[in-house]
């Protein structure tokens, strides 16, 4: 486990925030895939940094340098391995966070998990800038998928309290070809309600979180597994390993507990020949299988930890409460760039599933 | 992955809800531990159906038969496997589900994966009936991790819109003795509203959902790996193995979204040389890995897709809508059996978390 | 690992000698193999004990009771969980192998390991009786990859020091009917002498090893994968699951660790618009992928252990050297009866291999 | 599986032989260890090319460039990448080895497997210079395990025919210093013989093959698990996925199928309060479990494929037959080089097994 992620498709993910390079080895990937390196660099673009105003100002150009893997613009079959390298490092002094702690931040874990030896600054490896690799494997994937016929995208569904109108989907023929971007948003008034949220928070010292919902279309039915090997438990594994995902959920989820069978359950129909539910409830999921509607869910991102604000710490080296304050400029609100994040979670989740599933 | 879970302790769960046995092998617990087959029965009887009014009537004792790997009163260090025989079988006629599958049920993606081979009675492996062999290898795990300090506990929080009181947790000296029994909850009176809102539900011919909290306190901190061997990625992937699960969150979650920073992170002190969080909005977890607060997650449950108001399916054979009126008599509600589930599935989670970290 | 083994096809072998039951489960074979009792059994009989004069005179009969996975003579595409009961157990005194390990048995080891709560009659987990489950699971694979046209079998190749006449093969066409049943070689004058042998040996209170080599002809090029999921790696790791195997090459093998590249090299032809190879030095394995040529490796099957000559132990309670007297009738010669499980490890492999190549 | 090893310590190996870089991802390495880079480099020297007179004259510096895992000269914890560039690369047509494939070598399964898109150049992914990324790996886990006690060296054992002398270990007091180095043999006047065999090889523009002996000391008792997580399938897995390996047995191994029980049994004795064997036929692994005794294994490799003799081999665009005559100067011999290969693999799995069994 740990950094590494899949059944077919062996993910693993390494780097620090400041160490030489982040980057990641994704093995499994069939041979023949034509990798568009534009469309990969569009979409690693809009997990970037400095992409907007409210983020954090930190230039970084996310561009991976491939190592293995693809020849002559096709996947060989082999192990691709990409690598970001790390310009704009070690600026401050970070030795002091293993000493007094951020709140809500991995600095007191890891120095409890690695007694010291992690590489504290920035995060290291816990650092929001380990998705950059993530990215470039599930852009990857989403190119794939969409040899399948496969479209994965996500929106920001609340943000600072404000929620986006609920996607419009008609599910017998979705469209996802209007959110996309580096705010994507359905109604662009609540885009942009959610940037004054933002800037709000920045102007006070704070930060804002909020929830993003992922849809992927096109998702033949019969893929995934009982129990364990559930669709549900192949994308909670992954999308919970994005640093600052708190809560998940599929279909009506948390709301759909509070109704009843008879509201919850998806009706079915038949529809041009095709097997359709008249809702999707349950997400496109039934007994961790896919049912063919739309996959849908929804992660919930935590305010980002790092604010202004003065916080109470402690100094671990006198075991003594201590004054933090976090200096540097930081995200005050990092969902906008968690979105292609989730896309990319979801994309590695299931296109492992369809390798996973000898019959596809 | 499919049926089996872990990273060291390997579990793997068999059986269909109208076959000859349902069990679960479990490789990987340590030689010594000594078996409490009581404090077992009474853990699986919490799960059993038949427990109170409002349960299914099927009376099915689930007690189970270790056919390996517990000598003279303890663990031997080889797989544990113990089975339960299923005696009240195939009393229906269960072809029919195979042909018009019921709403919120897995007969039809079972259909499409498994071309007709499934075995349809009772739900097949789909069945709840499976989470029984999960509370066998969960009950193991609770007992191991007892000789470690920890106790794990849920309750019910919501249970048909009714919220229970939230656990009054004195995290400094956690108490979890006031949970328990067959229908835990908090708050009497809270407990007596959901019973009312299940037997309305019952006389409905309706079914409904809710929320379990689950507590594991005594949980050292340092466990659990980043990414996607962190402890959200490891529970998550075994509770979105129990059928009916559909949604996740750990610590402040989904509610925490809608927080700033200042609000949602938890301010570090110290008291009696130990260093604990003012609030417990991580869950106990920061960067996936523990942090010595309690572990604290919800899981939502939907309500019971079984039920008997007439519901819209289709004939297969035919590629026509037709009305379905499930027959038998079903629980109107299993979250409150869903409850030891939880804490069996959080007890593996953690217990292969402690294996797999050999600094522990 | 441990007693599991797979990538797509997950097996988990539990049971001890003398416990209630043995048994397998197997998740991930594929809905709607059509599952031959009769033929497994006549398999699973190969392997039985009491087959033959020279066998160990222990009636047990190997029938296994499938609990889950078989519905209607199908698979289901669930697990398949089949147990074997236990019924000729505790005959003796085992507590003393504790004490005093029998020489080349792992009666020390699992001491060591287990701190003396393994169970130790019988060997525990790990008598060779373990290999009556992994042929239930090899000869289910055996009968799924009958549909892909492969074809597994084994025979002796020397025992006692006697070699079998080597296998021929017209590799263009090849046929392995020519062996078979309890005593599998080629040249029957060769298995009346290797019969002799064990007779002389277990005259002498001794025990004889010997060689088993493992054809699979049928299997397509392209199967597997570099590195570590090559083809030898996946069968050595299984193979090596099995007791007594101490060694194992693929096709020249150690032998060709002597000759010279233009010897070792087999070099490509075209036969009826297929390309061969003229000799198959490679085993049918090149850079750990098939390439079509018959699947070919050797198992080297040390002599049983158990002999009934005085060996010298200790007593580990006082920690000094002692006589020890293995009691009871012993097998003075495991290869013909480990034919079959070599049979059922390529089975399970070339099927896990098959199921984990999505292109196949 | 696929380029993917390990339980809880997760190798990745990725590059292709004449692509960007090649390199390893090794994930689970506790932090902490002092990475001392001299005792690497000089560890990677014994396998890089160059080093002797018969050995390729590709001159490539292996020089590990560290990205992350390493911080001030400890690791970190988190996942350790480390590349080496590819400097020296595509200075052939290597496209007509897709057309026309070099027997023994992997190019023919590459081209059916990844149907032409596999980068053929220097053998791409099949390369035996994808094992300095392995010696990168192993080379760290030596050191990690030096601190546990445990030494492992290898030598070569037969070379072109001719045998090296037996290790003379004295079982109670092991120590393996006499050999290391480029062309490491016991008895140096063997080594003569045997470097004439390689030049010998070499004028006849052919190739030689050999065996390597591998010898851990200072192994614990009770490590590995029983069955498929028995040490000889945690090493065979590796092994095997090291190129030109097709044969491996353990202590014994081939030799001990030949004799009798009483003589390949080992006898138990006392020294000074410990538990020995008299004789190692077990390799040092009883049951799948070490006894405490030196770990003891033999890996057979083929003779290098690569000759310049003219060989039959068949044009796949035309499907005919056609000679086939090698350029360029390969090793002759690839066994010396390959020996701090086979003490790596030794090395990873031997760790993997520690971190796995917790009670370690």
């Amino acid at each position: 486990m740990s950094s590494t992620y899949g059944e077919i498709l062996k993910l693993s993910i390494f780097g620090e925030s400041h160490g030489n390079a982040i980057g990641m080895t994704l093995d499994g990937i069939p041979a023949g895939l034509p990798v568009d390196l534009d469309e990969l660099q569009t979409f690693l673009n809009r997990r970037a940094p400095g992409q907007h105003e409210y983020a954090t100002p930190r230039k970084e150009k996310d561009q991976p340098e491939f190592l293995s893997g693809v020849c002559n613009g096709y996947t060989t079959g082999s192990p691709i391995c990409a690598i970001i390298r790390n310009t704009n490092t070690r600026s401050q002094d970070y030795e002091n966070l293993k000493d007094v702690p951020r709140p809500g931040h991995a600095d007191y874990t890891a120095q409890i998990k690695y007694r010291g030896y992690q590489d504290p600054a920035g995060g290291g490896h816990f650092s929001g800038r380990l998705t950059a690799p993530l990215c470039i494997a599930g852009g990857l994937c989403k190119q794939w998928l969409c040899t399948k016929g496969v479209q994965i995208a996500a929106h920001i569904s609340v943000l600072g309290g404000i929620a986006d109108e609920p996607l419009y989907l008609d599910w017998t023929a979705p469209d996802l070809s209007m959110i996309g971007g580096n705010f994507p948003v359905c109604n662009p008034e609540a885009g942009d309600k959610m940037r004054k949220a933002i800037a709000k928070a920045k102007e006070d010292g704070d930060s804002v979180g909020g929830l993003i919902e992922c849809i992927a279309v096109g998702v033949p039915g019969g893929l995934g597994d009982p129990m364990f090997g559930g669709m549900e438990s192949r994308i909670a594994q992954i999308v919970y390993g994005i640093p600052a995902v708190k809560g998940l959920d599929f279909g009506s989820g948390f709301t759909g507990s509070y109704l009843r069978g008879s509201q919850n359950n998806d009706a079915f129909y038949v529809k041009d020949g095709a097997i359709k539910t008249q809702t999707n409830n349950a997400g496109g999921i039934l007994g961790g299988i896919t049912n063919g509607m739309p996959l849908v869910f929804q992660a919930a991102i935590k305010p980002t930890p790092s604010i202004s604000l003065p916080q109470q710490s402690i100094r671990l080296s006198e075991m003594e409460t201590a004054s933090l304050h976090v200096k540097g400029r930081h995200d005050p609100c990092i969902v906008p760039r968690a979105v292609p994040v989730i896309e990319a979670a979801a994309a590695i989740a299931i296109m492992d599933a369809f390798l996973s599933n000898p019959e596809f």
